[in-house]
């Protein structure tokens, strides 16, 4: 980054025009010489104003459309509750984007971004946005912050999913407080702030694993807190599915969060403008886009040998998981590598689902499987495609990232159970939370027969 | 604006080199003058290409972000109604989004935009839209006339939610006619237009007053006229909540419109072809955002103490309401500031609820306090930030706007009511708008258990 | 498409200097010679980047709003099946939209667009994308494929529609993967490829045709093989009406295509890298919201005139029958005609409804009256506002694409009722298609009295 970026095209122009005419004026010999300070001086001023637009505008894009998954995650969520807990699942949702916007700037910027030098965190303070006239670089600082903080959310939706129907309101938005302003700037700092694991050379394009794996883990560590569903799991290993109250809300969310996705994964090529960026951008729409569908039809044909039917849930949650797992590398494999990549994500996902139930650990939504496994999947697989990445390294930083994620938010859960408790009562449980602890029913003029 | 804008930058590199061969020709003596010669010419024909299209782009992406709130207070609305009024809701606001693209193209344009001159009001005649290869200016008309369309259409969709439940469909939908064609455009031509209120130095970047209170005021002089709801006030001033009948839709809503409000806050900026439009429209996302979040936040946390329990339709009517307020300067606030700007529309929404209440004034969405009361608080403190404004100016403009589009408003509603009514049967509001006047239910297919 | 395209600004701003040093060491004769070689050279270098950038970010951004139609056509079938048949409603649309993603890139658009050269169909063989390193052209390759597989999509999600209610899940997808693997690319290779059509003149700009009739066609076809669904058509003629399940997630679908028509019609000028460009790009925006929001006054004015009440569906129809008569010519028309072309295809959906159940073709959304009906409208419509067109070549157009489409289709719907058969059974179709073919349940929470 250069001050002289800063300078209009205009200056450029005119100098190409000075130094010509100098050159013109001292004579043939130094024609040469001329021409490369020519090129060096125009080269910061012509074609910088638009790449600084361009790149601004992709984060702005990608921004936007990545706030727009925090509604993605809220319809998923909501369609797959009970009716009697929807409004409680939406108030979570919009409060829990809300606190990731307030969190990420008094506290979470700083620590993952501002002089972490390959260390382990950055550095305390809020984030100052410069003016519009005091604003250097190749882009807007606020539209990198804003770019930010949409994926700090994202983290913090992922979490909201898995412990629904039996989590306290208060107890949930302080969780995503501290994850949001503390445990995923942290994690984000070793490697998208420049610390020990970018210096290690681990990598992860858009955050299979810094983004979707922490949600994974944070929601793992609170589901075991927790605990399951009040008749979830019978005696003898019997296993209850509790259907949700709305597939087209489940599906809408999982468009929507499809859609977002592009901004998610296209946007964190971080820059469009030099042709090489925007065609970058492209290939990721492409690989993105390949890897969900691959991630639908191999869940869609893996259910129907399975369970001689499609569940539409697994086929919305294999595009998931096929998101899920190109997220880690978009930009370098080849579409029928993407189609393996995601195809294998929404295998993951149909394999992991059971396999939860089965060890009694409770995610509402499948948040677990999508997220924290094809996360890892994805994470791993990147040395397929990139070269200049290791096996070792990969597992070093999932394994690295797993732990910290998980262990400060076991802690955060437990010591949010010795404060506040975070369970509502049996009979809140059973009445629906939406009574309880939001006092407005979702869906108050329809008779329900709800499974207590 | 200038016609050279309009050549390509081809022409600007070649007067870049044709100028440096005539100095060079004329010797070294005019060298610096036919620098400047260059400088000048250049200056329009290098940039300008790239600022146009990239001011245009700003427009049409703002402009579909807010054409998207129409979906969004679509959805809000049919979540806050009964569901025997949901179709009727629906069918209001997509005929409410088309007559205003009508009107605003047959009347409202010109009347606000053209030849306002330091006055009240602009000219007769519908828009005319040139030719793409006859389209001067920094900017595309199209883009334009487009952006400012949806803000039109904005207007009238806050007054939909506000009559809901015994409205008569077509005298709704001629209101709307008038508002969209001849009330929002005089109103708005006295500041947007560069009427007598943007000379005496009144501010309002994105429409808290304009567009926002405008549609407030308009809601309120529907509500008085047609008076509340059957059943909503008791005697001796009891009060009974009506509840809506999908709060996920209205969540849904609520996360469309903040989406949305991106391009409403960032696309008023009305420009992006330079360095300093990109790092401004950046940080009016940030702070849009932000003022959100706070709302949000606020809203939650008084919602809690007042009632002990958080309502979802308060902390949704929070986010908005920190939306609206923020509008007014979405641009010169620290995050500190929006973040405190947010968070007063917030409580004040959740105060001026049950305010509205004790008046009588049955407002079904919370349309008056969300758009006329957080307007009016966004648009008097503009001046906390922006020093080139004053309380003063800012009050005439508050009043003189809202005592002009009241006034106005309540004269069409009182003409409707003596021409058509606006009120459908005690029967038909029993029963339900979708049956008396839509003939097709909102959901037939599920018992309902409706307050009637 | 030139390989110099690909060099960046500085070469551009370096030419100019050297170029202009030559000139003047070689004497003022050959200064106007140079300076013709300069504008040559320059013209590439200096605009190409910017231009190939905002070229890509048309087709990304028209990209992501048509992927987004995908989820209106979801949420708008939803909302028109009965509850018993939604989960079905949206498996096939998230599995229809990864078929086409993966179809496309196997065999479609190298059929469509790989050496068509005046002919009747391109090449065998999958897309390759190639590396951002060594994506020459005007554009990214990648954001071209995903623009043009975005519309394939919306050809399938037309068909999903019409043939609700009683079509078995895997014999509907493998029809999809042939219509977006074969039929849609070979009749878009005659006119989008460079084939005979294109050659004769025909004109078709965003696809009333060749997207959305054929999908008409494609849906007629099903609907005549598959029939009509049980209870529809009693003795005597008489028709009932099966109500759909939910009104608003209806209006949210239209809501979404009306967004997503934006890059659909938008994005099909193909280019925004010059001012041109860029403001025909914005004409199109402003016709295509006109024509839509003429077709549902249109539709909510006649339906008033002809049933005495306004039907919700219609006018939601009439947004869409808008929308499809204004995609075959949304650059030319003034807003006058947009607005008479919108109308139209309005009123012909209005009409058309009817009509269809007289003659017992029972399509549960009415995807044929808006999409093919409506695309035939829209097409023939073209030389009004168009002088290079003519009605002769239009009719041809519309003729021998829809006898390929709706032949082709007729043997592939015929094919799998032998094979696998394409209904369900009656049993099936009465308990609905969501326990039969799902085993979810779209609504489990809420008692439902359906129309069996």
């Amino acid at each position: 980054m250069n001050y002289r970026t800063r300078q209009s095209t205009i200056v450029g122009a005119a100098a190409v025009a000075l130094l010509a005419l100098a050159g013109a004026a001292f004579g043939q010999d130094e024609a040469a010489e001329t021409a490369e300070v020519v090129a060096e001086v125009s080269e910061f001023a012509i074609a910088a104003d638009t790449a600084y637009i361009l790149n601004t505008l992709l984060f702005l894009m990608g921004g936007f459309l990545v706030m727009w998954m925090a509604a993605g995650f809220t319809m998923l969520e909501a369609g797959m509750v009970r009716s009697k807990n929807v409004a409680m699942q939406c108030t979570k949702n919009i409060g829990l984007y809300s606190i990731a916007g307030l969190m990420f700037w008094l506290i979470g910027y700083n620590l993952m971004y501002d002089g972490v030098d390959g260390g382990f965190i950055g550095s305390l303070g809020w984030k100052v946005i410069p003016d519009p006239s005091d604003d250097p670089g190749d882009y807007s600082v606020a539209s990198d912050w804003f770019f930010q903080m949409v994926f700090c959310a994202t983290t913090a939706s992922i979490v909201s999913g898995a412990v629904a129907e039996r989590v306290k309101l208060w107890s949930f938005l302080i969780f995503v407080a501290v994850l949001t302003g503390v445990i995923y700037p942290i994690t984000g700092s070793w490697q998208w702030g420049g610390g020990w694991l970018a210096e290690m050379g681990f990598s992860d394009f858009a955050g299979s694993t810094l983004v979707h794996s922490v949600g994974g883990w944070a929601a793992l560590a609170g589901v075991l807190i927790i605990g399951s569903r009040r008749g979830k799991y019978g005696a003898n290993g019997a296993i209850h599915p509790i259907p949700g109250s709305s597939m087209p809300l489940a599906t809408l969310g999982t468009f929507i969060l499809w859609l977002g996705w592009f901004g998610f994964n296209g946007g964190s090529q971080l820059a469009m403008g030099t042709i090489e960026d925007a065609s970058a951008v492209s290939r990721i729409f492409v690989n993105t886009n390949t890897a969900a569908a691959a991630g639908v039809i191999a869940a869609m044909i893996l259910t129907q040998l399975l369970y001689k039917k499609v569940d539409v849930t697994l086929a919305l949650n294999g595009a998931l998981g096929g998101l899920v797992a190109i997220t880690a590398e978009p930009l370098m494999p080849t579409m029928l590598w993407a189609t393996i990549i995601g195809a294998i994500g929404g295998i993951l996902v149909v394999i992991a689902v059971p396999l939860l139930d089965r060890m009694k650990i409770d995610d509402v939504v499948g948040a677990i499987p999508v997220h924290l496994v094809a996360g890892i999947w994805g994470t791993i697989a990147v040395p397929i495609t990139n070269p200049d990445t290791s096996f070792g390294t990969q597992a070093i930083g999932i394994v690295a990232i797993g732990a910290f994620a998980f262990i400060a938010s076991l802690v955060v859960w437990v010591i949010l159970r010795a404060l506040f408790g975070v369970r509502v009562s049996e009979e809140d449980e059973i009445n629906g939370l939406d009574k309880a602890e939001i006092g407005v029913e979702a869906y108050p003029d329809f008779a329900q027969n709800q499974a207590t």
